[in-house]
């Protein structure tokens, strides 16, 4: 089974000064999904939570909405290394007896369809059409949450990487209440792998849709962050840097609370602001 | 033809302040690389370079080694969006007579191979022998460089990144001379991307192998990377933040010079040691 970290000797160099030692850096390792025996995709990810990363990953593309959806994920036993030991890097889900089989597409997260060749605008109204849970774009949202607790999260975040503070190489992702409790938290040396394992850790405890829940990430947030929320059922995404312009596009189009540059008390609010609590902070201005 | 960076609307919170403005934001779109009209990949880029982007992604999966290998590329006339104007988003790659259209694989920058499984080791052998231009794993290398030039490069990459200062909100991959003369600087949301353009366009020029050139990347250096550089023929690849295990490995494996926490006279060596004046630098120590 793969570790979350690995040893490896470096030379440091500080201030003209030579040192060799060893270091600890975050493992990197490809998954393979397969569905149903059938290759679907791979990823270069972080070993550890592969049976949850595959469920989110499904969750993503919309094959999977509930626990129920799923029948089993096993290690396919025929994937050996050199040694003839299992790799761990293979995974196979099977789906519940009545749950349609997708097609298998050329890349993940990228939709295309062919009235309109290949644009942002088809990206958008795929995710749009394919969520299971569409979220509330009404001024009367029952989720709210408070600007000060948002501000709250960065430092929430980066205190439960455990991981970060050994190698500083990976993202992470933590799934928070709209009060600031957190709930999960996932580092992986690729952000959507992060975000996957918190989704299909949810899938696996029946907790989908995440509808009054706030993922928070490391970095930037891209078209497929938003995504990948926005299928879970999650309305509100905090990413710590700046957003995309269609990962903004989608964030309008869906409802979704997007919120980035999210340092202290300062942050940026790029869509569904009706579930911040603003009129308050307002009066302050 | 899509923009780099593109305006929104932002409500900005600042210490209870809250503000409404334009922001201006880094554009992400689809971009599907077809090869002889077969679709062969699809990630999401910042627009523009796309036929770099193109030629580039198909130097680090092999198919490409020099100009002449290529034919012609092109936008696919027949990609429109919805108003019936291109997309832009669809390019055909056209290879030279004689030159293997290989398999179409399952998704970009992974390797497996059916003796064993999926595994690390595997991704590494996969680049090892694939590349055209092994790297000089001599001690009498004849490309050398200087920490204290290295140290240099993340400044000289920060101040030539125009699109960032206007975002905040994208990766750059940058190539010097081993005397830290900046060649060439790309930005795009994907840090892959940035390096695919670098190597496309080095490519298209009749520049390939770059083997007296160092690529420095803005973040963190994953597989991925390692893998782009050793197939461009780049001896020196420099990160700004952690290396990934895989990374590590893939670098000591090829020969490549692999430098890490790049800030300042500080860095991490973590292969290829012999490329860097270390007796120098040590005899301070």
């Amino acid at each position: 089974m793969g570790r979350v970290t690995e040893r490896r000797r470096v030379i440091r160099i500080r201030d003209g000064a030579v040192s060799t030692r060893p270091d600890t850096l975050v493992a990197e390792e490809p998954l393979e999904i397969r569905l149903g025996g059938k290759p679907l995709a791979i990823t270069m990810r972080t070993p550890g939570d592969d049976f949850a990363l595959a469920a989110g990953f499904l969750v993503s593309e919309g094959v999977l909405a509930s626990a129920g959806d799923l029948a089993n994920i096993v290690y396919c036993a025929g994937a050996t290394d050199e040694g003839g030991s299992n790799s761990y890097n293979v995974v196979d889900v099977r789906l519940a007896e009545g749950v349609p089989v997708p097609d298998i597409t050329l890349e993940r997260n990228v939709y295309t369809t062919s009235s309109c060749g290949l644009c942002g605008k088809a990206s958008l109204d795929a995710v749009r059409t394919t969520t299971r849970w569409p979220l509330d774009t009404s001024p009367e949202t029952p989720v709210r949450i408070e600007p000060a607790t948002l501000s709250a999260l960065p430092d929430r975040l980066r205190s439960a990487q455990r991981v970060f503070e050994r190698t500083g190489g990976l993202h992470a992702a933590a799934l928070f209440t709209t009060d600031g409790e957190l709930l999960d938290i996932r580092e992986d040396v690729g952000r959507h792998n992060a975000v996957d394992k918190i989704v299909g850790r949810a899938l696996q405890q029946g907790q989908l849709p995440l509808s009054s829940c706030v993922l928070m990430v490391s970095g930037r947030a891209s078209f497929e962050l938003v995504q990948k929320a926005v299928m879970a059922g999650i309305p509100v995404l905090a990413a710590v840097s700046a957003p995309s312009s269609l990962a903004v596009d989608l964030a309008v189009e869906t409802g979704l609370t997007l919120v980035g540059f999210l340092r202290g008390a300062s942050m940026n609010v790029y869509a569904g602001e009706h579930r911040l609590a603003l009129s308050a902070a307002a009066s302050t201005d």
